[in-house]
């Protein structure tokens, strides 16, 4: 419905619930959120159209009309509260809420972003459904707001894995109010849109590390920097074949250098890789180069740097001028007893 | 090297080694195997190109040479063994030996085929490459040999996965001596080659289901049947999407009957499907149907069946008459313990 919604570019309400997707409904899930964008459309008098509605939560059981009015009349009278308070309620599995914020200034208006997300795993749609919301009171016109968004969502969002599951149901949604004052923003050669483009992608940016900080079972952040692919989008596909693979997950948790298991995980993304011409390092320090181990590579440092909470892969193919910069998290015991327990 | 000989289709040796894969060794790589080929052609009074060698274990280290030439010595001497002590020969991480048999009747001859497998996971080049080889005294033609296991591969061994990690040195090799005395078979054609290839596809079947039971921390096997793809490789596809699903893997792991995980490893395999058409059972149990939770869906009878070890998962697409059989295992504790702990 939101989807439909959002081709007008215009918003006047929000609606989020947790505890369930309302997701493999049927029409009567669809029955359901009319009901919320109309109730919510008489609150604000505005169009049910410009109401946006997320769900997220267990899947296969119709949204509880009671709980959705009662908590629709909840917020109808409560007093504004913070974007802790926010981004505390969409919780499910994530273990804190997640916020981040950031500034720029556009045509002499200093111009604010605020945004919230939540989401432990790309791994809906079950309860773990990566929902974020940046809101700005810059002036953006709708459509090159979604281009930016989008741009800076193939550097972030995109860039991001957690299992390697994925929602149907993941979105961002970007919100801007206009209320700085600034000249709008509608194109690329407008003053002051790279110091917003920037802020946006730093706010994206934060917002994706935090997911994956909050992965199920995560006890260490893992960036993967491809270089030398034959294309960027190569790079990255390489970069989440890495990330996706439950043998590297489990041998970073294990602490172990086994730079056998990139390889594994080089070769399977299908995409332009030459072994004689691969490189791959552990935070600075090269282990294998031009398709053999590294002779005066020492393990020890490499050791060291796998036994800290924040864990550096590098992989240089050689081949071109394409590069990526993918996160994750390692694959833990936490991880099965988080899934293997989760609904019962 | 063995790729190179098999366009021949003569094979005199095999040599199979464990705990070295002797890959990402580079020249120094090749020459170890071409050493062996040497030696072993010197000793069977054969060309080089007719031994065939392969390897498996830690990849990254040259393969010693004093330890293979110590090894093919004790081979050369030794009186022959049963397939039960090479197939423990070669294990790794297996938990234990694997081995099939089979036979049939072609042209009035009954010919027998033998067959081990090595492997625990799809998830070499590290110690858990697969390695299959069955030996017939049946009389085949080797391109019509290598044709008939390259179709009951497509319906065996690349219809089961462990972990989604796949290795680049998985391989399945097809001997036939012919002692049999059966007429050579040529071509689908021939008398008694349809019992033949029932009994190759059977041994392949028997073999990768080892492989799957061997899986990794496994304590269920898990059997999934998609129907009504609009083709069979896309029913594979969408088996293979859901048989990978770390979420679905869990879950099973925790005899939760979570199908919302099951309709998101079908969305993310990105073939064609129709929520409003989609139906979901485990063992005989509808419990979605046309995109919704079956009303007189009793969860009781379905938990019973996960309590077991044997698990059986369908899906009907309800699009076309594409269908496959897929097998993994789930994703537990002790897949973790292995591979967090492996090489250290």
């Amino acid at each position: 419905m939101t989807r439909e919604s959002l081709k007008n570019g215009r918003a006047r309400g929000l609606v989020v619930n947790a505890g369930n997707a309302n997701a493999f409904t049927g029409f009567r899930g669809r029955e359901a959120v009319e009901a919320i964008m109309s109730r919510v459309a008489a609150h604000l008098d505005c169009d049910p159209g410009e109401v946006f509605v997320s769900s997220t939560g267990v899947i296969g059981v119709p949204l509880p009309k009671d709980k959705a009015n009662a908590g629709l009349q909840a917020a109808f009278d409560s007093s504004p509260c913070s974007w802790e308070e926010i981004a505390t309620t969409i919780t499910t599995t994530d273990t804190f809420p997640k916020g981040a914020a950031a500034s720029a200034i556009v045509g002499g208006k200093t111009v604010h972003l605020s945004a919230i997300i939540k989401g432990s795993g790309m791994i809906a749609p079950d309860m773990a459904t990566m929902l974020g919301y940046i809101f700005t009171d810059a002036a953006v016109e709708p459509g090159f707001l979604q281009e930016i968004l989008s741009a800076a969502n193939l550097r972030s969002f995109s860039c991001i894995t957690v299992d390697s599951d994925t929602s149907t149901s993941d979105t961002v949604l970007a919100f801007a109010t206009g209320k700085a004052g600034n000249a709008p923003l509608a194109s690329f050669d407008d003053p002051g849109v790279d110091a917003f483009a920037a802020a946006l992608n730093d706010i994206c940016l934060q917002l994706a590390h935090l997911v994956v900080r909050d992965g199920e079972g995560a006890q260490k952040f893992i960036e993967i920097e491809v270089t030398g692919a034959v294309s960027d989008d190569s790079a990255r596909r390489i970069g989440l074949s890495i990330a996706n693979s439950p043998l590297v997950k489990t041998a970073i948790a294990g602490e172990d250098a086994n730079w056998g298991r990139v390889v594994m995980a080089v070769g399977k993304a299908g995409e332009p890789a030459d072994r004689d011409k691969l490189a791959i390092r552990f935070a600075d320090k090269w282990v294998a180069q031009a398709g053999l181990a590294v002779d005066s590579y020492n393990e020890a440092p490499v050791t060291e740097h796998l036994k800290g909470a924040e864990i550096r892969i590098g992989i240089d193919l050689g081949l071109g001028a394409g590069r990526a910069t993918v996160w994750t998290c390692d694959l833990t015991h936490g991880y099965i007893s988080i899934n293997a327990d989760y609904r019962s």
